[in-house]
């Protein structure tokens, strides 16, 4: 398997506080399945200079393609892209285009383009912009690196546009068999059905619903003849 | 602020592929802040050997403790206790007191303790195990690395048993302030604000209901009549 691998980069205190719940991750892991890029690996750090910096110089070295969402606001907790432009060596300056497209957003509203709404303007140079249909105030592409909104209409919007331009591999299928019987029962019989399918990804995902333990076991890979044949092996040895 | 750092490693395909949804992590964040240890990185890997061991060496060596979940189950793709031992140079056999837990669970279950169960009971050398009074099979630490399962009904419980082993510190404390104002009219008075309580954080977070822009600034810290000062400071600029 030779897809693009990727990596997401999620900053912010309110989720390692516990006061919000990511929403962001499981949106991307979803898109990027569908396109047939690997998300290989997520960081969640906080709203920290230098573990900003140093994830993003890790990973940027590491995977074909690197998302991060939040941190690109109005207000002083908002360091993103200052870090962006620290990890890379890149001057940050506001840019032209992108105080226009705010100039137009706040004149449409009736609203001053303030010197904290031009702070959203602030582009690392050489950057490419990454349009906002929901808000207005751009994310941008350093190379292989995405940089997105938390807010998670505005994570969607900006995904959407920045999915097209990438290079995708071959979507990765998937089925899945739930089998009403402890982990511990099957085993033996999944091992060995690993065994002879070498080429796919074959997963067991434990569950409990009112006191009965069961098992979705998932069968990924790039073959499709080879999942169907494995299927029916696991459906002729855990009828449903 | 001294409070012990934390990190936590989630091991799961499931997570990274969009298939399900974490949870674990949002319950150890809460957790955790309840008890003053801060939760200061998440990172998410695959089901793959070099990963976990990478990460599981970087985290023990940067933080006080480090949470992992998911991957001690008995099935092919559980490999989270081999990867432990082998970050840490540690042997990995079947310890006596573990498969005393097996043995009686399934005897009182009336079923056998068979190879594929006989696996959970593989404890690396040194550990302290972690009860699990869901269904048996214990987790494990080694040293201030904490190894819990990845189904969450099993997680809380063996974080409810880890926890008070632990040292926390000052619990965090914080209020929150809804404004419906967008955050670049309020970006300039917080910034001052934050300038003037250095001791604090505070954190802006943007919202978008029905329409209307608006954000939750949230002041946490460890000096209560702080925080109470800078919400007043903050009610007054923003009233309700």
């Amino acid at each position: 398997m030779s897809n693009p691998k990727a990596a997401m980069l999620v900053i912010g205190d309110e989720i390692l506080s516990g006061r919000t719940r990511d929403s962001n991750m499981h949106h991307l892991a979803q898109e990027l399945t569908r396109v047939g890029i690997n998300l290989a690996e997520v960081r969640i750090v906080a709203d920290d200079r230098g573990a900003i910096i140093g994830a993003l110089q890790v990973l940027a070295g590491q995977y074909d393609e690197v998302f991060t969402s939040g941190g690109i606001g109005p207000t002083h907790d908002d360091i993103t892209a200052d870090c962006v432009a620290a990890a890379f060596g890149l001057g940050l300056t506001v840019r032209d285009d992108a105080r226009a497209i705010l100039a137009a957003h706040y004149a449409r509203a009736g609203t001053e383009l303030n010197p904290a709404r031009l702070r959203m303007a602030r582009i690392p140079d050489g950057a490419v912009l990454i349009d906002n249909p929901v808000s207005a105030a751009p994310g941008f592409s350093v190379g292989q690196v995405h940089v997105m909104a938390g807010v998670p209409a505005v994570f969607q919007a900006m995904l959407a546009g920045v999915l097209p331009r990438l290079t995708g591999g071959q979507p990765l299928m998937s089925q899945t068999w739930r089998i009403m019987k402890g982990e511990s029962e099957i085993a033996g019989p999944l091992a060995a059905l690993a065994g002879d399918y070498p080429g796919l990804m074959i997963g067991s995902y434990p569950f409990n619903a009112n006191g009965i333990y069961g098992a979705h076991v998932v069968i990924r890979g790039h073959d499709g003849a080879a999942i169907d044949a494995a299927m029916l092996r696991l459906a002729a040895l855990f009828p449903a």
